[in-house]
């Protein structure tokens, strides 16, 4: 397992049509096997800005993702709603460390 | 639901006992009933860096979270550890956007 955050802060008229482009992205992402979840969040007082909370199973799961139809279609409808480059950041898990944690429910992960 | 992301730099030579005293944390905090997620990740390439991802079922939950035994006991066992302070950020959910989706399966959640 392993996450991404990609923190994104769009232009204030792009708020509504980032949400709907990333709304449509992360329910096919989903759907994707290497994808455990993707999360989209919208920061609290500040809502020209998302972060996108990425779990894959696998190390080669992040560029597969790159590789789908959905993933194309959001980066181009996003690309001139950015006020600044996205930036992501990955990190490995130390809780759950169980696959069953990130899939499911955290509490019935054994460590 | 609401989610908290916490942001830990933590002195180099504390990263192992950063490490156990958040995951005790974690494994306590998973047991609220108001706390849907607590998840621990450590940067990739930088591992003096943490996040906890912290995601609550009501706005109430966070305070509810700071009065109980095993968050003071964190809190007093990495006062020392902490390499700058840490920093938190609020957020909202854009996706997905039920319950269900935040405690269980993302690909099941209806939005």
């Amino acid at each position: 397992m392993l996450a991404v955050h990609v923190r994104c802060r769009v232009l204030p008229g792009s708020v509504e049509a980032f949400r709907e482009a990333t709304l449509a992205n992360a329910r096919a992402s989903v759907q994707e096997p290497g994808i455990l979840r993707f999360d989209v969040l919208q920061e609290d007082g500040a809502p020209e800005r998302f972060v996108l909370v990425e779990v894959y199973r696998a190390p080669e799961d992040p560029a597969r993702h790159k590789e789908t139809a959905h993933y194309a279609a959001w980066r181009d409808a996003v690309a001139d709603m950015m006020a600044e480059p996205r930036s992501s950041v990955k990190y490995g898990p130390v809780f759950p460390s169980v696959e069953a944690g990130w899939a499911g429910d955290p509490a019935a992960a054994e460590e």
